[in-house]
C-alpha cells in the first residue's frame, strides 16, 4: 500500500522533508506538497541582496522550483493553502487559491513547514502604497517596482537583522536612509554596548539611526503613496518604507488543530521533530520552537540553516519510520548564533546576551577587546570588536558577540561550537585555533577576549 | 630575597613568560632574558610577507623591541648565548658572543625558550650565496639583499607552510618560481588528494611545482652565486634559492644538561609546562614538544600561537609557585591546527590526516565535498574544497581539511574545536553555525562534509 504524506509548506523545511522522503521511499510513497505561493525552495533571506541589486535574477534566490520539485517526483500544487488539520481522521483539508475549490487529503505522515508571518504592528498607515516588508518574492517584486519610481528617501523601521540588511539595500541604491527603533541602539540581538558599534558605523556609512521611540503612523503624501514616518520625537521623510521588524510562527493552523504551541507562539516537538503527542504528524521550520542549549528554554528563531536541518531530520525520520530501517535523527537545538552585516561592518552573536543571562538569574562577567584580524603588521587587516559573557564561579562561556570589519564575522563560529559543547573561558583560552599572519594575530580576537574574563571569573 | 629569574630566548615564548613573571613579581624578581640575536619578540612568521613586500618595514614585525623588554623592568642581554645549563647547582652559564666573555647565572626558576632550528640537510651547496632560510630577520635581509640583485628566477626547496609561503613571495616579486619537494604534491600536512588542489592552484598562477624528486646539489654559477638546482629527475636554474624545508626543536642545550627530549627531538614538559623531574625548569615555545589530544602522542609543531600560549603559562605558573596565589594554568595540547595561503588560495587543516588515523589504527571513513564560500546566488563567493576523516562506528570526527577562495580557511577553527570536544560528525552537522547568504550557503560547507560522513560511518 502506498504511504500518503503530506507536506504543507514547499520552503526550506518541507520542500528538504518532501524531497527527502521520496529520495528514501520512492515508489512506496505519494508525497504532496501544499504551497500557498506561486514559489518553493526560495532563499528569502537572499530578498535583501536582491532588492540592493547585489543579486540582479530573482530566480538565481530559488533553489529549486516547482517544475523541478515535480520531475523529483512530488505531487506538489502551488497556490493551494491547507486551511484545516484534523489529526483525529488525519487529514488536511486544502483551498484552491484561484478557484476557491476545497479538497481534503488523508496522510498516514504530514509534516508542518508554514514558516512565519511578518510582525506587522497596528499602525496606521502600513498598507500604503511604498511600504513594503520583505518576506517574500512578491514583496521583493514590490519593492523592486516602488524603487523604479525613483525614490529619493527610505525609512526602514526596525533596526534587527532584516532591518540592517534593508538599510544597506536602500543605501546602496542611492537613497538617504534613516532607520528608526523603540531601542537606543540597533541590533538587539546584541548587548547595547555591542549595538553602540553598529550605530556608529552605521552614521559613518551615512545611514541615520533614530533609536528610542516608537512608531506612531505612516503617513501619505499628495499622491497617495507613502511621505513619512511619524515618531514621538520627529517626522522622517521617506519615499519608500520597509519594515524590518521581524516574524512570528505560523502556528494558526496547527493552534487551530489543537496541536501544541509553546510560550513563544510556535509549534511544540520533541528533538525527532514529531509534534508532541501526535504520532505522525512533524513540524519544523520557522513554525517551530526550538530549544535553545545555553537557557535550557524554548525560544523562536526563523533561520534557513535551521529549517535545512529539520527538514532532514523529518525526512529521514520519517523514511525510517516508515521502512523500520535507519536511525532517528535528533534536532539537538540552537544555541543563537547569528550573523550579518551593513556594508564593510560584519556583525555576529551567539548564546545568551548579558541582559539574558542575568535575567535567568546567572551571575556573569563580561569582557570586550579590540584587536586586530590579522596580524598587527600585516596590511589589509581591520579592527573587531569582541565581547564574551561569562558565568563568574564556573567561567562557562555564555555568550560572545563580534562587531567588525571583513573576516571578523565567521569568527563566532569557534565561540558557538566552545558554547554548544559548554566549554569555559580558560578551555576557549587555550583552543587550538588556526593562526597565520593573513588570518589572524597571534593570539585570536576571541582568545584576548576570553583570556581576559578568565582572569576575572 | 630576590627571586632570580633565568630566561634563555627572548621571542614569543621566552619575551611572554619574562613579562609575565615581572608583572606579576615586579620587584620581588631579578628577570634575567638571554638571547642570541640583536632581536626580540618578532614575528617569524612574518618573514614570507616582508620578503614579498606585503610588509614594508621590518621593524613591524618586531613585537616589542629590547628597549620596551628593558623599561618594562627585564634585564635583557642580546647577543648572549646560553652554553650550558647545571640543573644541580641550578645555574646557567652564558657566553657573550661579541666578546667571548662567560659568565655564570644561578636560577630559582629557569624558562627554557630556546626555540628551533632550521632544517638543513646534508645537501651540497646549500652555503653558496643566494641561498636563504626564513628563520631570522638576518635571514629576511639576506633575502632582500639577494632579491635586489634582480634575480630572474627562483627555486624553493620544500612545500610545506614555510615553502608555499615563499614560492608566493618569489611570485609576488616577479620571479619565475619552482618549488621542488620530495612529495607527489605540495603540504604534506594535508592527505595528497586535497594537496592536488592546491598544486592545480599554484599552476595557474605560474609557480611550477616538481614533486617526487630529492635535491642531489644545489650549484653554483660563473659569479659564485647560486644558479641551479638540481634532482635525480632535472636541473631546475635558479637565481635565488629559498629554503622551506622546516624546523626541528632547539634542545641540545636541554640535551647536554640531561634533561628529557622526546622522540620528535622536543623538550618533554609535563602540561603545566614545567620540564619533566626538573622542579624549577620550565620549557615552552618551539623547542618543545606538545601532546597532540587527537593522536594521544607526543608531537612537536613550532607555530607562535603555542609559543604564547606556553609563555602566558608558564609566566603565571612561575608567579603562582612564588606567591603561592592563583591557579596552576595547563597548556591542554593541540589538535594540529595550521592555516595558510598562496596568492588567492587559502589553506587550513586540523586533525589526523587520512593517512595518519590509518597509521594509528584506526578505521576511518572519509568525505571530500566542494562548496561556495558563500549563498550560492550572493555574488564574490568562491569554492571551497572540505575534506573530513572520520572514525568507522563511533563517528568522531578525527581530521579536517580545507583548500578554498577567500573567506575559506579560518572555518576550520569550527572543526578544530568540534575535534577538541571529541564530536562526531553527525553531532557537527547538527551545530548551529553562522548562517547568512554573504557569509555561507544555508548548508555551511564543513557540515555538508560531516553530513556526508555521517551517512557512511
Amino acid at each position: 500500500m502506498t504511504i500518503r504524506i503530506v507536506v504543507i509548506g514547499a520552503d526550506a523545511a518541507g520542500a528538504s522533508a518532501a524531497s527527502t522522503i521520496k529520495r528514501g521511499l520512492k515508489d512506496q510513497a505519494h508525497v504532496l506538497l501544499l504551497e500557498r505561493q506561486q514559489w518553493t525552495s526560495y532563499a528569502a533571506c537572499g530578498i535583501p541582496y536582491w532588492v540592493s541589486g547585489d543579486i540582479p535574477d530573482m530566480n538565481s534566490l530559488v533553489a529549486r522550483s516547482p517544475e523541478k520539485h515535480r520531475a523529483n517526483g512530488l505531487d506538489l500544487r502551488t497556490g493551494v493553502e491547507a486551511i484545516a488539520i484534523d489529526p483525529a481522521s488525519r487529514t488536511v483539508t486544502a483551498r484552491t487559491l484561484a478557484t476557491g475549490e476545497v479538497h481534503q487529503h488523508g496522510y498516514d505522515h504530514l509534516v508542518i513547514a508554514t514558516g512565519a508571518v511578518p510582525l506587522r504592528p497596528p499602525i496606521p498607515g502600513l498598507d500604503l502604497p511604498g511600504v513594503h516588508g520583505v518576506q517574500t518574492l512578491d514583496d521583493g517584486l514590490a519593492a523592486l517596482e516602488s524603487l523604479s519610481t525613483g525614490p529619493a528617501r527610505a525609512v526602514v523601521i526596525g533596526a534587527g537583522y532584516i532591518g540592517i540588511e534593508m538599510a544597506e539595500a536602500m543605501c546602496t541604491r542611492g537613497l538617504q536612509t534613516t532607520v528608526v527603533d523603540l531601542a537606543d541602539e540597533p541590533m538587539g540581538t546584541l548587548d547595547p554596548d555591542m549595538g553602540a558599534l553598529v550605530r556608529a558605523a552605521m552614521e559613518e556609512m551615512g545611514i541615520a539611526y533614530r533609536g528610542g521611540a516608537g512608531v506612531d503612523s505612516v503617513q501619505a503624501g499628495g499622491d497617495g503613496r507613502v511621505a513619512a514616518v511619524v515618531t514621538a520625537e520627529a517626522t522622517y521623510p521617506g519615499d519608500i518604507v520597509v519594515l524590518g521588524l521581524g516574524v512570528r510562527p505560523r502556528a494558526d493552523l496547527a493552534r487551530e488543530a489543537g496541536l501544541p504551541i509553546g510560550a513563544r507562539g510556535g509549534i511544540r516537538t520533541d528533538a525527532q521533530q514529531r509534534v508532541e503527542g501526535h504520532e505522525g504528524i512533524w513540524a519544523g521550520g520557522d513554525c517551530v520552537e526550538v530549544l535553545d542549549r545555553v537557557s535550557g528554554q524554548h525560544t523562536h528563531i526563523a533561520l534557513g540553516t535551521h529549517a535545512n536541518k529539520h527538514g532532514r531530520i523529518i525526512g529521514a525520520n520519517i523514511v525510517a519510520s516508515v521502512t523500520g530501517k535507519g536511525p532517528q535523527l535528533a534536532f539537538p537545538g540552537v544555541v543563537g548564533t547569528a550573523i550579518s552585516r551593513i556594508c564593510d561592518l560584519e556583525i555576529s552573536r551567539t548564546g545568551l546576551r548579558e541582559a539574558q543571562a542575568r535575567e535567568l538569574g546567572l551571575d556573569v562577567v563580561t569582557a570586550k577587546v579590540e584587536a586586530g584580524t590579522r596580524a598587527h603588521y600585516f596590511p589589509g587587516g581591520g579592527t573587531v570588536h569582541v565581547k564574551v559573557i561569562a558565568e563568574r564561579g564556573t567561567g562557562r562561556l555564555l555568550g560572545a558577540q563580534i562587531v567588525g570589519a571583513a573576516g571578523a564575522g565567521k569568527r563566532i563560529d569557534a565561540a558557538a561550537t566552545a558554547i554548544w559543547n559548554g566549554m569555559t573561558v580558560e578551555e576557549v583560552t587555550g583552543l587550538d585555533l588556526a593562526y597565520a599572519p593573513p588570518f589572524s594575530p597571534v593570539w585570536d580576537p576571541l582568545q584576548v577576549a576570553t583570556r581576559r574574563a578568565a582572569s576575572l571569573v
